[in-house]
């Protein structure tokens, strides 16, 4: 059986979308030694006061974190804010929800240039590949000292994890079917490099009992995810929770739908 | 049967490694009506002897272009200075040869930066992206105007193709053997973007009967390889010919091994 996510957890990219929803959620659901950090390039933006009224919900439960993930400083410094608050628990969840896309129309080959190529890939690939570089030591903490760490080498989003929000169409194998609709060249060729740091990290951390997997959040009716989107944010964050909740090694370095299938590479 | 590639063939990082071997072989067995262009850094430095050489050895062959692939503006000079040499006939063949790594000692989590991540993008990634973006024209041109056009919407080398030249560490279903041996992040997430890549121009091209097929070389002693390769340059090219001879439409957005056997993603 799934039990539910806990310890410290920290979401990037939360002021919007699936981010936003995965912060409501799992502060709904926090028990006691639950504490989200959730970052956002402008926490103090326009663009962040559903993120800001969600934390005052939840007094003590939230912390809101500035990061830009396309800046190193800025990763760095966050790194930093939340190693003072987590101290000796260490991390048990990172989420890797932020990403830069833009639309379709704009992402053909005639509309794609060197900048759009090389923004999603600081954003979408070494943002992330920093973050965990740098919270490595915590979350072999949080592996060590969990009380989840009793299970052996047993891997869980609840021990000490890493999970990477990836999507369907950063899937080669599927790539046939799934051009047409979305050529994406920036988006794809970025997706695609953070499933291959997904494999990398679920070979380099599994001696840590870090958990590494990839999720297709599903098509979703978001900023990114466009209106025709056939899934709301919050389906699609009941059934990444629901998938999170259950996974363990035999999903490390896999790509998984939101609902826990195996996506071909 | 295959026949011997034919005319007009560009291929980048040609001043050592497995790109020399490519215009040396290609050179050695060109008809009438082939011409080579040999792209790399420097074009007048100590690096490029070897390639100089060459080229006097085929006078009228071989025209060696300056180019360095992480630099814009030098490919956009390079795509000009070939365009203009090439005219009418159109670019038959281009090989994505050019690439940059490091040692896989200086490629682990620990010792990989930002900039390692960047660079390795810009050159392997974003420069294939550019140059066939730019030399699209004429690779329809080539697939309007080779003799090979009778053949209706069969693809081949000979007729208009682009060759990106990947790897085995590249595959992700592969990772959990490769890992251990080869952490190379950096390279490896450029080389899985570069399938992408080869993945969307497949189908973007195919209306044009472009052929677009990644090849991964084997394990070659090359400056990159490194001493242990267990295989030449010379035979990792003889066979590489030998496969990029016979694509057909059915190889078209796959990745094939030097003996032309598919490489799962």
């Amino acid at each position: 059986m799934s039990q539910k996510l806990d310890g410290n957890i920290l979401v990037t990219g939360t002021n919007r979308g699936i981010g936003l929803e995965l912060v409501r959620q799992l502060a709904q659901q926090a028990g006691e030694e639950t504490h989200l950090y959730a970052s956002c390039r402008e926490p103090q933006g326009s663009q962040a006061q559903e993120l800001r009224d969600l934390a005052a919900q939840y007094p003590g439960k939230i912390t809101i974190i500035r990061m830009d993930l396309s800046d190193e400083e800025s990763i760095s410094a966050a790194v930093r804010a939340v190693s003072e608050q987590i101290g000796d628990d260490g991390l048990n969840l990172l989420i890797n929800n932020a990403a830069i896309n833009k639309p379709a129309a704009s992402a053909t080959l005639a509309t794609t240039g060197k900048k759009d190529m090389m923004d999603a890939f600081e954003t979408n690939v070494v943002g992330p590949f920093l973050l965990a570089k740098m919270f490595l030591p915590h979350l072999q903490r949080a592996a060590e000292t969990s009380p989840e760490k009793d299970k052996g080498d047993k891997m869980s989003c609840r021990r000490s994890a890493i999970i990477n929000v990836s999507t369907l169409i950063s899937s080669l194998q599927k790539c046939p079917e799934t051009f047409p609709y979305a050529k994406m060249y920036p988006y794809r060729s970025s997706k695609v490099a953070l499933n291959m740091l997904t494999c990398c990290q679920a070979e380099d951390f599994k001696e840590h009992n870090i958990l590494v997997t990839a999720i297709h959040p599903g098509w979703v009716r978001t900023d990114m995810g466009g209106e025709k989107a056939p899934m709301s944010a919050q389906d699609s964050v009941i059934r990444m929770i629901s998938v999170m909740s259950s996974l363990s090694n035999k999903d490390c370095g896999k790509l998984l739908d939101c609902q826990g299938n195996t996506i071909p590479w």
